[in-house]
């Protein structure tokens, strides 16, 4: 038999085969990389930054070209001599990333393109609780829907679906979500159901919006803060940590759950089955409560709450400094415990940040061991307005695609 | 001239030389930590696992050998066909770690061989605070010293040396040591100064122990738990966090201060500057304070609580029912921001485990989210009896010498 003459020479010529196979998608995904953090780039940058040849970037500009990865911009002139490069940037068509956030009170849903640009979105305030699970998210599934159709209109084709959903999250399950008052529901097989054929995957709400603040906002992008705790005000209080530009996640995905640190440990029973925790005093139904607004009010609730605190009135500006206070209580102890370089308020927090920060500073300032919290620390921000649940969510479906362009093409690369 | 004929020649033959010497000393660790981790392992035994031909690892083994890091250990049959291979062990003389755990009432040193296992081993009770940290450090110095002798005489040769003290710690200096009364404080120097040549690094105490109980105790070698929560009662409650098998330290260094965990906003005033730290009311000298036993009576008054709770004295039994809710109240924070797989107590909890632990499980039921940490759960343990700071300071070095033999050799390798 002629195949026994050269069984070892055939094995290796296969595993050479493969070995470039995983060079070449792994340098597809180092060019695409280098060109989506440059914003934009010649071949000859991208070449300098990712230390391989003119030639071999040029060949993989090329691949990525033709995938619909990248999109050429005009001539560009190096400054230097010699001929002049074209401007490579990541395609604002092609590949993109469905997010999709079910709150409490709202569903809101995004499609964003390579770059993480927020295309198409589309939310709805409603409130949630009492719906049916499979209610909530088929109606979820039905505004995806609509917005993937919208986005085939820009020349956008999403290879993937996140779902962000305010409770514990494991393996596609919600294991609890309190505040919707959902227990063991199989999320994503339900929201897939609704879908169709696209890929999807289930993350904590609080997570997909630090991932959102991470990529796109200024505690992340800008200031350089790479380890921060980030709190979501929403009908409860969502917690994430980000830990070294990475989440921590914990042993079993439920890390993060600030809203559940105990402020008061004789404190009125939480929904988790606790007392006293932070959400009872902090989150949006908290707020407004405590200033008399109606709780239901949602959103409209809480711009009222904010011009009446402006306008200072005294039960809106007390509700709000006690909020603040407890806070600072509970995120002086995750800073104790984590020793972040900044804490991140989110969602309702943001627009009430006037009033809650310099409650929750005078606390950090008075509790934070290490003495780096003192008032005007700016340690504790609000988030930038370009990251939420939905956002980050999608973008966890394109850097999958940043990570492995070869991977996610059609037709495929080379 | 000659020199300009061969330029990248003779460059490139360098860059030859120190990519294989990099190579070689990666080597060296490879087999050295496989012996290490097998703990008595044949050359052909080393080769199967670290993946290197058994002609290369033979000359690996005979390198560590001559250079003290290794031993043989008469003949092994290897139960299959074929010549019997030697036994090799980690050398139980040569390069060795010194440890040094200065804390509020006492001061303990020693020194652990490349296994990891304490050798020598001095340990002082007395009280710390009051006295200047000058004094402190050298008086530790002259016990180092000692035990340096005494390793000698045995064989043993300390590479380095590491100081653990129960306080924030940044670039050598300790911060702020509450229960020292120690602020700002350059406890590297002055300790080096006592000691003489040998390198010296400073960690908080908590962290050496944390490490010790992840390297030699229950909580990581032998049940998995590679995430957990270490909180070790002194005269205060140290606290570290060790993520997947390595220390969370945070931004700045300081990380893990669960003993200033709020249990009560309104609670007494702490020598951080804060007020109601899980410290005030779990601490060693809270305990004692509770039960009505002098707080200065240190371990013996320690020893004396458990004999009193062992005779059911209500007094004894309740301070430490207290101070266990109050644990079990903290801790149910950090484990729902952090989502380990284990909280271990370590330090004076360790031998009242029996009264603090069901009160601090309740808590532990009832607060944690996720419900995984219902009574019963086991993932509250006691810290192995093997863990301490001293000897988790001391393994700090050691691993610095498992992970670069030939960095650390007297004469140098090969």
């Amino acid at each position: 038999m002629n195949s026994t003459c050269e069984p070892s020479r055939g094995g290796d010529g296969r595993d050479a085969k493969a070995g470039k196979d995983t060079v070449r998608r792994h340098n597809l995904s180092l060019v695409l990389r280098a060109v989506y953090e440059e914003g934009e780039a010649t071949r000859a940058a991208v070449a300098a930054r990712v230390g391989l040849t003119r030639a071999a970037v040029s060949s993989l500009v090329e691949q990525l070209l033709a995938g619909g990865f990248l999109s050429e911009r005009g001539k560009t002139f190096s400054g230097q001599a010699g001929r002049p490069g074209t401007a490579l940037r990541v395609a604002d068509t092609g590949p993109a990333g469905l997010g999709v956030e079910v709150n409490v009170d709202y569903v809101s849903v995004c499609v964003v393109d390579l770059a993480g640009t927020d295309r198409v979105r589309l939310t709805e305030h409603r409130d949630n609780r009492g719906v049916p699970p499979k209610e909530v998210l088929a109606r979820a599934a039905r505004m995806a829907r609509r917005a993937l159709e919208e986005a085939a209109g820009r020349g956008l084709r999403a290879v993937g679906a996140r779902l962000a959903l305010p409770g514990l999250v494991s393996g596609g399950s919600v294991r609890q979500a309190p505040n919707l008052g959902w227990d063991r529901v199989g999320a994503e097989e339900l929201f897939a159901a609704g879908l169709g054929v696209l890929a999807v995957g289930v993350d904590n709400e609080a997570n997909a919006a630090a991932l959102a603040e991470l990529w796109f906002g200024e505690a992340g992008r800008a200031s350089g803060a790479r380890s921060f705790v980030y709190l979501t005000g929403e009908i409860g209080v969502g917690g994430a940590l980000v830990v070294d530009g990475s989440l921590l996640r914990g042993a079993h995905g439920f890390a993060g759950e600030i809203g559940h640190l105990v402020v008061d440990a004789d404190g009125p029973r939480c929904r988790c089955g606790s007392r006293g925790c932070l959400e009872r005093y902090a989150g949006q139904a908290a707020l407004l409560r405590g200033a008399g607004i109606e709780e239901s009010a949602g959103a409209a609730g809480v711009a009222e709450l904010a011009a009446r605190a402006r306008r200072g009135e005294p039960r809106a500006v007390e509700a709000l400094e006690r909020a603040g206070r407890m806070l600072g209580l509970a995120v002086s102890g995750a800073v104790n415990l984590l020793d972040p370089d900044a804490v991140v308020l989110g969602g309702v927090f943001r627009p009430l940040m006037e009033w809650l920060g310099p409650a929750a500073e005078r606390e950090l300032a008075e509790r934070v061991v290490s003495g780096l919290w003192a008032a005007g620390s700016g340690r504790l921000r609000a988030s930038s307005s370009s990251g939420d649940a939905a956002r980050g969510a999608a973008a966890v479906v394109v850097r999958g695609v940043l990570a492995d362009p070869a991977g996610h093409a059609a037709p495929p690369l080379g």
